[in-house]
This record gives C-alpha cells, sequence and structure tokens, in this order.
C-alpha cells in the first residue's frame, strides 16, 4: 500500500461513513476524510466525476488508485482482506460478511424508524408515523437483532466475533451499539443488560488504542440529529409499551 | 463440489430468495429448496438447529456440508467465486458486489413500502402510510436507481454488467426488473423506455437457457402479496403525481 486511502462521505454527521472510519482507525490505515477537507460541494462532484464508470450510487466510498468501492461492507470485505482485519479462511470471511450485512439491516431500519414514509422529507413532517415506526423498532427489532449478535458473540470461544483478535465486524458491533444507546437511551437501559457479550465486544473496541485515540479526536464526530441514529426523545420509551 | 445445496427459503413466495434460485437456475447447480420439500415448519426447525453457532439472522440461506452461508448478497459471492458466475478480478467481484448491495437496497425499499410502519403488522393497518411511501418510491427512487444501473450497464463494454458473459448481478437485475413491472406496471409502462441497457439485460437474461426452462417450470413461484415485490393497485401510479 503506496498510496493513502480517500475516504468520501458527508463530513458533518457519522452516519453509515462511521463503520469505515472506526476500521480505519482501529487499523491505523492513513486515510484522508476528503468531504471533512474539501466540503460536501467536493463530494457532489467528486461523484459526479465518477458517475459514468463504475461510480458509487451514494456515499460512503474508498478511492485507491483511481479504483472506487463503494456500499460499506463492501468495504469493510476489501479492506478486510487487504489489512488482515476481516476472515482469514472462506468460512470466516463469509461468517463476517454475513454478519455486517445484518448490521446493515438494522441500520436501514434504523433510518426508517425517523423516515418512514420518505427519506426526502423532513422528519418534522413524518413524525406520526415514526412514533408507530418506532415502537415497533424499539419492542421487536433491537431485541431480535441483539439477540442475534449475542449468540454470534457466544458462537466464538474467542473474545471477539471470530478468531481471537479484533475485527471490523467488531468495530461495526460497537457502533451499533452506540449508536441505540444514543438513539434509544432508555430503551437501551433496560434491555442491554440481556446481552453481554455483545457489551464486552463494545467495551474491548473502546479499549483499542487507535479507538481510544480516535474517539478522543476531532475526527470523531459527535452523533447528531443528520446521521442515522437520531435521539428524539418522543421516540424513546423504556418498556414495552405495546404489549 | 460433490455434494447437493440445500437452499431453505420460504416456500410460497419469491421473495429474497429469488435472487438466489436465480443465479442457481441460470448456471445450471442443483439444489434442493428445502421448504418447498419439507414445509415451513421444517424451515423453522432447521433455523433453530443453526441458532447456536454461526446460524442465519433470517432466510434465505444456503447449506453445504454443514456450512451455513446467509445474506443474498454473501450467498451470491459465495456462488460467484466457486461456480464463476461471479467476477474473475478483485475489481470485478468489487463492483459486482457493490451493485448486488444496491439491488439489497432497492428491494429493503420496495418493502417498505408496503410495511412503512411495521413489518410484523398487516399492510391493511398501514395502508395510509404506504400511500405516502410509495409516491416517494415510485417517483423519487425507481428513476434513481434504475439511472444508476443503466450508467452501470454502459460502463462495461460488453453485453452484460462485467465481462463478456452472464454474472449473478445480471440474473438480479433481471429479477428487480421483474419485481418492479409487477408492483408498479403503470409506472414502469411509463418510464422504464429510458433504461435500455437495463432492459436489454433483462431480456438477454430471460434468454438463458437455464432461465426459460426455469420461468417454465413449476419451480418459478408465481409473485404474489406475500413477497417483497407486491401489487397493490392502489400504489401505483404512472406519472409524477407530487411534481
Amino acid at each position: 500500500m503506496s498510496a493513502r486511502y480517500k475516504l468520501w462521505y458527508w463530513s458533518d454527521l457519522q452516519g453509515r461513513g462511521e463503520f469505515v472510519r472506526l476500521a480505519l482507525e482501529a487499523a491505523g490505515i492513513g486515510y484522508d476524510d476528503c468531504a471533512r477537507q474539501h466540503g460536501a460541494e467536493a463530494l457532489l462532484d467528486d461523484m459526479e466525476r465518477h458517475a459514468a464508470a463504475r461510480g458509487p450510487f451514494a456515499p460512503p466510498y474508498l478511492e485507491l488508485d483511481g479504483m472506487v468501492i463503494a456500499q460499506v461492507a463492501n468495504i469493510l470485505l476489501y479492506l478486510g482482506d487487504q489489512h488482515h482485519i476481516g476472515g482469514a479462511t472462506i468460512a470466516d470471511r463469509l461468517w463476517l460478511n454475513q454478519l455486517q450485512l445484518t448490521i446493515a439491516d438494522v441500520v436501514a431500519e434504523a433510518h426508517n424508524v425517523h423516515h418512514p414514509l420518505d427519506g426526502n422529507a423532513y422528519y418534522e413532517d413524518q413524525q406520526d408515523a415514526a412514533l408507530i415506526a418506532a415502537a415497533a423498532f424499539r419492542e421487536d427489532r433491537i431485541p431480535k437483532f441483539l439477540g442475534y449478535f449475542e449468540r454470534a458473540a457466544e458462537a466464538n470461544p474467542g473474545e471477539w466475533l471470530i478468531g481471537d483478535r479484533w475485527s471490523y465486524g467488531d468495530t461495526s458491533l460497537f457502533q451499533l451499539v452506540e449508536g441505540l444507546r444514543y438513539m434509544f437511551p432508555k430503551r437501551m437501559a433496560a434491555i442491554e443488560g440481556a446481552y453481554p457479550a455483545v457489551l464486552r465486544i463494545h467495551d474491548q473496541v473502546a479499549a483499542l488504542p487507535g479507538i481510544r485515540a480516535y474517539l478522543e479526536s476531532d475526527r470523531r464526530i459527535a452523533f447528531n440529529e443528520q446521521g442515522i441514529f437520531r435521539h428524539y426523545p418522543e421516540l424513546d420509551v423504556a418498556g414495552d409499551k405495546r404489549a
């Protein structure tokens, strides 16, 4: 790797790009977070430049020596292979990709909570629908997904999702817990104790030197109401209201 | 490959499983569509059996010699490598995976059209919300996604998405067109002519011997209102109503 990665993602939010940033930071891989350096206009220009040839549908995407890689799980699959932060065997690679794709499903559903009707409209204009979508997500989906990742963590005899060292699946699981805690603090406080292996991995990732340094730096953008995981107090309830 | 693949997916609908079925059928790879042979109860039992060790979050999943692979894009990545229906170079593999993941995004959004508020509730109980979600999907999202795939198809000098022979990306693009036509016949009739390269690939896939035989067989389940692409006439409008 002589060239330096260019990461293109929105400059003022964590969003889907954060899963890529975390893997790069944990591994100590140098990268330019281009839109943070050059602005959102530069991101739109860059996407336009790639539109005719194997371009991204949407950010985030990674560029290296002219090759563009988009879709979070795809970027992480590539980084996993290149930098040994993925699976080493075919079985481990497929399993890790499967877990990452399931995290991507949670992310899409979390976004749908605050934008159930129209991704291009304001939250405030679909708030009534969001109240219903949030209840279903909080009560049915969070426990189902976290229960799945708990079993995934337990299935590995080591301390991480695969093998005996961290992989991009672990940094992604960390971010999922962080995001859900920010979005639904009451709900998560009420239920997260049921997922000790997930929380253990979260804490282990937080303690990785690269992640610790990143979280303390100004490269880590704070959660806000532009990203995927948004805190709208009216959408957060601790218990099972619908039951 | 001495063992025979076991595919596990719901027995009465195309859904996400159809993307896997189509790739297998086009390539002439033998498989047992287990739930169609043994029923939905057997599928639930089988998932339970895998719950403790690298099991699926949800169907579809493929089993071979005890290894379970879930998530459509992950299954297709594996089949692509094993059966030479994916990319041969790293760049082609990543690009094809990126396209498949973008198709997965359309699929998730299409499902959200008829279930914007709660995936576990009936369509009839969220129909008002679905009317709004459908308008956004029809008018903003379908053109944006199809425009992207049109450019992807044009980016390849050959007749397919990559190289000069079909890959799983082509069979998936075929299914996307089929599904959108079933779900939104008026809207698609009005706009699909703007995407000639996408339609050309659709027609080429339909003419593949394995696909032609499959579509004429009783292995191809008809589209219905259990799957991802559902036809609810009230959700389909030809023009841009909101504009």
